[in-house]
């Protein structure tokens, strides 16, 4: 997987991490947070908190204290071991986007269906730039709502062979996918040794865990499965139109949700969590790909680093409708800034289209190419005797061109990133070849990539234990 | 004009650029440089440098010494004092696409015009975001080769009353620019005191400064106009493969090439520039917005601190064809980047398209919001009582929303950069409103912009002059 060794962008000051420090403090004391479960605000009380209502009072320096028992780095296991990742530190991994209802595929935008999600789940398989094929890639929705997380969890754990996400929509759906991982990995404790699946819990931001994300949270951390405590922040509708104050509020949700992991399970996994974009003041629409959710970006991975947790933002978001130029530069502003903050776990790193409602085929090839290309981009340079090339200039000497030069033989191959969509054909080579722009050859490469798609071996057993498991929970479940 | 207050992002380890500077030095004096122009070798052998049929085998300490002479800031006067601009320190300044001979509107491509010439100008003038339309915005095909330079000023001079390039294809060319700031100005020390163009002068890359290039140099240098001294390097091709050497040849042609305008005219305004990017190794064609330029364009800006010089690099660069999802990809690849490295003078800040051939229509609008964005961006967080806003969250409490508290409203109109182009339309509204993508939407901007536009006013007398000059040197040029 890739390691981010270049240096990290930090934007914010010593002065501005102290105010911020100081802000958080005051916004959890005095303000706090809502947790929409009793057993969560019942392991508060135990713990010394104040709690009124729904509402919990956090000591900031409490919330330290459990915040200093997560890991600061952790691994997830793959059924493929060569696809193991690591969350924290230098890696970064990436994952498809998560939770479209509708699918776009050139002029065709309609509602997503299970054949859509293999596809993308096969997409991920295919593409090596992906750690996984992500969770609800998008919603099922020719399948039964009660039953859809079997067929999901099933899709993934069979047609990759990647690390995937859990069900969250509610304890019951966090149950079954512990339930598949424990059968697809030999037991509930070698996925308790090494967790099997990561999964995004929602903030209901401002300040309110909600019931249901908070029942998938007590099943997961209790299996020690990580999650990632992601404050979901449009700033000018769930925060403040201010910079600063989301990022104080981000902190005061992540870490408050981080507590409660700690104490259902000390030692337990988790991701500092951030989706922090803004509203257009004028008609309310969610925006992406902005300047300020660049700001917010880089900001919060110095945040998450400051406490010590690996952390999640970032991807290739843009609130166009088509994978056109806007989609191209609004997914960049988003993903540079991500390699520059260096996330840990990347969602909605291929396939985001029209603010998340829409998983786009095209647009997942435009996301592979723009994650490779920051892949190479973000590689250290190795200067030494061969790469300063001195023998090469004595070679070709003034004017010349090192087209032919014995230093070039040795390197073409590898020397430069190939693309794998971007085309640099001369225009009467171009217009012979179709004049296709970018999304028609998008469209190529996905359906080739599909034909050639072939499923990672799986043992037969474990793949019927898996079937009958989703054959007796649909039936159980009503559908 | 901007002013990039953010941190710099550097990539290079001291211990990088020790073996960096190991490298030029050798290269420098044991490789040499050509100059293609009689008077510059001797101005070099007068200087005490080994000269050898035209290479000058230049000693690193001398050229250090020379380089010190140059000022590490200087402004650049515009007709309209608004508009003047500052070259180095934490000054950005940007100007349009300089060089192609073909221009693209929509499906439509063919030859530049002096129509398509003026029209640029025209919008250049009308984006604040740009601090000059630049030079040859496209090559004017329609107008006599040998006069054009004449017809290209005169509409820079009086269409915008921004800074302009200056025309280098000849030093007779040269000297036609600065008779025409001279009028516009109101006389050679006018524009000696502060200068009134910028211009570029390419090497002619490995190691190769040719002639017609070297008189224009002699010209500007002479009257103290700021020569932007670039290395022109598609890597492959003008240089070798790796990345290290070619910042090794890009810092020996730059400081040759700033060594012999400190010859020509001590103290004269001098930047280091760098055109670097690389070829498709399987079709020899250059490519642009690749993860290898966007790293050899952060390492120039940390190159051109430590020699303390202000430096030119970056723009919209791109390979695609038409203004697609590639070309805003490979925009942003190039002008995020800029940014980060703090560059000083950015050409090809707008309407760039096909590796440079041509200028496009709707990709100059793309580029404008992508420039506007990260000015928005690279703009540094205040962090106060007011951007904290801890009493908005009283007012609005958990699971709220913020879009009708005290704080918003006090806020709404200027707190997030409101978009040019960029639409986050719902997908029915954007349906009604004709289904058109960022290109279809660029187009009607750009011709609202060229509709709406009004020249600045200009002295009728210094109107007259300037035509009455262009006229006589017409005729004198036979054209």
């Amino acid at each position: 997987m890739f390691q981010n060794k270049m240096p990290r962008y930090e934007v914010l000051s010593e002065d501005a991490m102290a105010k911020l420090d100081v802000a958080w403090r005051r916004l959890m004391t005095e303000v706090g947070v809502e947790f929409m479960d009793d057993r969560a605000l019942e392991l508060f009380r135990k713990a010394g908190q104040k709690v009124e209502g729904n509402t919990v009072f956090l000591d900031p320096d409490f919330v330290l204290e459990q915040v200093a028992k997560a890991p600061a780095e952790f691994d997830i296991q793959a059924r493929n071991p060569a696809h193991n990742v690591h969350i924290g530190g230098d890696s970064m991994a990436f994952g498809c986007v998560y939770g479209p209802p509708f699918v776009r595929q050139g002029e065709v935008r309609r509602d997503a269906t299970m054949e859509d999600f293999r596809n993308f789940t096969k997409l991920a398989q295919s593409f090596d730039v992906l750690d996984s094929a992500g969770g609800v890639i998008c919603e099922p929705n020719d399948t039964p709502l009660d039953s859809r997380h079997l067929d999901m969890v099933y899709a993934l754990q069979t047609l990759t062979d990647k690390i995937y996400m859990g069900n969250v929509v509610s304890g019951v759906n966090a149950a079954d996918t512990i339930a598949m991982s424990s059968i697809l990995f030999g037991g509930r404790e070698k996925i308790e040794q090494t967790p099997a699946s990561i999964q995004l819990i929602n903030c209901n931001s401002p300040l309110r865990w909600d019931d249901r994300m908070l029942e998938a949270q007590f099943e997961y951390s209790a299996a020690a499965q990580p999650v990632v405590l992601t404050p979901f922040i449009l700033m000018g509708a769930m925060s403040p139109v201010t910079i600063p104050a989301a990022l104080v509020q981000q902190i005061t949700e992540a870490l408050s949700g981080i507590a409660l992991s700690q104490l259902i399970n000390p030692g337990c996994p988790v991701v500092f969590g951030s989706f922090l974009s803004n509203i257009d003041m004028q008609s309310g629409s969610p925006t992406f790909g902005t300047p300020e959710s660049g700001i917010g970006l880089l900001c919060t991975g110095q945040i998450a680093r400051h406490f010590g947790l690996p952390f999640r933002t970032g991807g290739g978001l843009t609130s166009s409708q088509t994978s056109d130029a806007q989609s191209g530069y609004e997914a960049l502003m988003t993903m540079m800034p991500t390699f520059l903050a260096g996330a840990n776990w990347v969602m909605h790193s291929a396939g985001w289209l029209e603010g998340g409602l829409v998983a786009g085929y095209e647009k997942f090839i435009v996301d592979i190419e723009i994650l490779q290309m920051l892949q190479a981009e973000f590689t250290p340079l190795e200067i030494d005797e061969g790469s300063l090339a001195f023998d090469a200039h004595v070679e070709v000497g003034h004017g010349g061109h090192f087209l032919g030069s014995m230093h070039t033989m040795e390197r073409f191959r590898t020397c430069f990133y190939r693309p794998l969509l971007s085309s640099s054909e001369n225009y009467e080579r171009w217009m012979r070849n179709g004049a296709n722009d970018a999304t028609a050859r998008a469209e190529k490469k996905y359906t080739d990539v599909l034909e050639a798609y072939e499923p990672p071996p799986l043992d037969e057993a474990i793949r019927e234990e898996l079937e009958e498991y989703v054959v007796r929970r649909r039936a159980e479940l009503g559908d």
